[in-house]
């Protein structure tokens, strides 16, 4: 690891952690601008995310799991869009210039960045409470985005992986509630170190119908799609998929975690019937289970029911970061 | 002005300052990406820049003030590259959802947009310390962009505009030195609200070899493309341009707002000999003084001279965000 150096400048600091050479951008870091040529063919999808110390993450976070999620996160809004990562920049914010930290941060992110081929092209630091904010360029082709106005009456809807993880893990460092140590230590990457579903987003061009990610809960995000499709929806809370870890807690927490639990980064997405097959096809090929929950209704609104069929009443909301307490 | 409403919630507050039609986009704020076409024999300039509250601005400046500036300053690594203003993405930490603050930041912001035709395609609001992130797309003809490292052996260097009065201003806020009432208003734009030179970024294509935008003070920003570009220069320090004002003050503290003062946003370019003339056409029509203030060398190192050509010792440093205090 570097030696922490007090007098580190914020020119150092760039080019010792985040100057790489770059193959697909035709110019990199160090000038005012970077610059990309769009892929023929291709429309460019662009994502920001801002995420703020000790709301979007503990302050005392592992670095390279920081590194990691950030990029994730952005990662996560190509592939809800079918879109294939390219490049990205950085904006930072810190309270110091720690060079073992920034090490470990910029190992965390540019892993995941490469196991992407999604290259660090341009970024900003300064000095002020640890903020990060990232945008994120895919190419995708005209007209296969995955939008989330594209849901029609009679769709399935499908969800990937599994849900409620990361907030089963976030309430035990909360102390909402205490988990056996083994289990919080499995589940505890589902929070600090979520996989983006980037490969089942490319998959998904042609199939699905609409998509996002949950990243609020998914009352809320399948809301969004909801909304913009100008449709409703019928959800079995039962069908939703979980974790054996999440599935041994009371069915309280495991429905509220799997409705409204923030941080997943799985896949909502709507498709037709008849792409059942298919979708069967894309789980087995991706070893990602992909599991139908529900349909897309002519009438508004999102009517959840039970596994027998009665209508289920969720009391909690989504995150949202700037409702009243 | 909009009523506050302790209640607003984030999409609320998305919807209503930041969401609006796109014309050049194909899909806008709303949905997991933006989508943008690439525009035919064009490569895509991308910049970004993050601002802290305390740090690059005052916890208590103007809303309207703090959303044009955030915008400006990527615009004006648009213009320091020559491209075209196309759109841009808006991260923002705020401590609280205050309708009233927002709409006079918002309309700061979009009037500067609407300005440069440049589209808010996407964003991210969460609580948190009042920070901004903000990434700009711009559009320029590949091998046309104004790179840092094309200035040539012979090259005379540019100053656009004047330099120093963002500096004078900050002194004066800051107690360093107190200005008469009327010279810190006339001078107070300059810190709070900087014009981007965006067309002569345009201008400039095809004329100057090497260009950046003075943010950091002259000094260390021309060290940025004498050390990519391999070369050095000499520049008269009485030549710099300043404004009235700036003129008005003791010897030293001119120097040290022309030479180190951040802030300024004025581009500083590099030019064949050849091209003064046509320098001088394009000073003209776009009623912006451009002032040709020293030379391009092949040895390394900057040597500042004073009007009789004597060597002038600079004590100051440029602006670091994390050198020590």
């Amino acid at each position: 690891m570097p030696e922490s150096s007090p007098a580190l400048s914020e020119f150092d600091l760039i080019r010792r952690y985040f100057t790489r050479p770059v193959h697909k951008a035709a110019l990199g870091v160090g000038d005012d601008c970077a610059l990309i040529e769009a892929r023929p063919g291709h429309q460019l999808a662009i994502s920001t995310d801002m995420l703020v110390s000790g709301r979007h993450f503990f302050p005392d976070v592992s670095p390279r799991a920081l590194g990691h999620k950030a990029l994730a996160v952005n990662l996560s809004d190509l592939a809800a869009m079918g879109a294939e990562p390219r490049a990205f920049t950085l904006a930072l914010a810190l309270p110091e210039a720690d060079a073992g930290w920034l090490a470990e941060f910029a190992a965390g992110m540019l892993a995941l960045a490469d196991d992407h081929g999604c290259e660090l092209i341009g970024g900003d630091t300064t000095k002020g409470p640890l903020t990060l904010s990232i945008t994120v360029f895919g190419d995708v082709p005209p007209r296969q985005a995955l939008r989330r106005d594209a849901a029609r009456p009679g769709d399935d809807i499908w969800i990937s992986g599994t849900l409620g993880d990361a907030r089963l893990a976030l309430g035990d460092c909360r102390g909402e509630w205490l988990l056996p140590e083994p289990d919080f230590t499995l589940i505890r990457p589902r929070m600090e170190m979520p996989t983006p579903r980037v490969a089942l987003g490319l998959a998904l061009r042609g199939v699905a119908h609409a998509a996002l990610d949950i990243s609020d809960g998914l009352i809320g995000d399948l809301g969004h799609i909801l909304e913009r499709s100008s449709v409703g929806a019928i959800v079995d809370v039962d069908a939703l998929p979980r974790s054996e870890i999440l599935d041994a807690q009371p069915e309280e927490c495991q429905r509220a975690c799997v409705l409204a639990g923030g941080d997943d980064y799985e896949l909502c997405f709507t498709a037709p019937v008849g792409a059942r097959e298919t979708i069967a096809g894309i789980a087995r090929r991706l070893h990602l289970p992909l599991t139908h929950v529900g349909s897309i209704t002519p009438e508004a609104g999102l009517r959840l029911v039970d596994r027998e069929g009665n209508p289920y009443v969720f009391k909690g909301a989504s995150f949202d970061h700037f409702a009243a307490p």
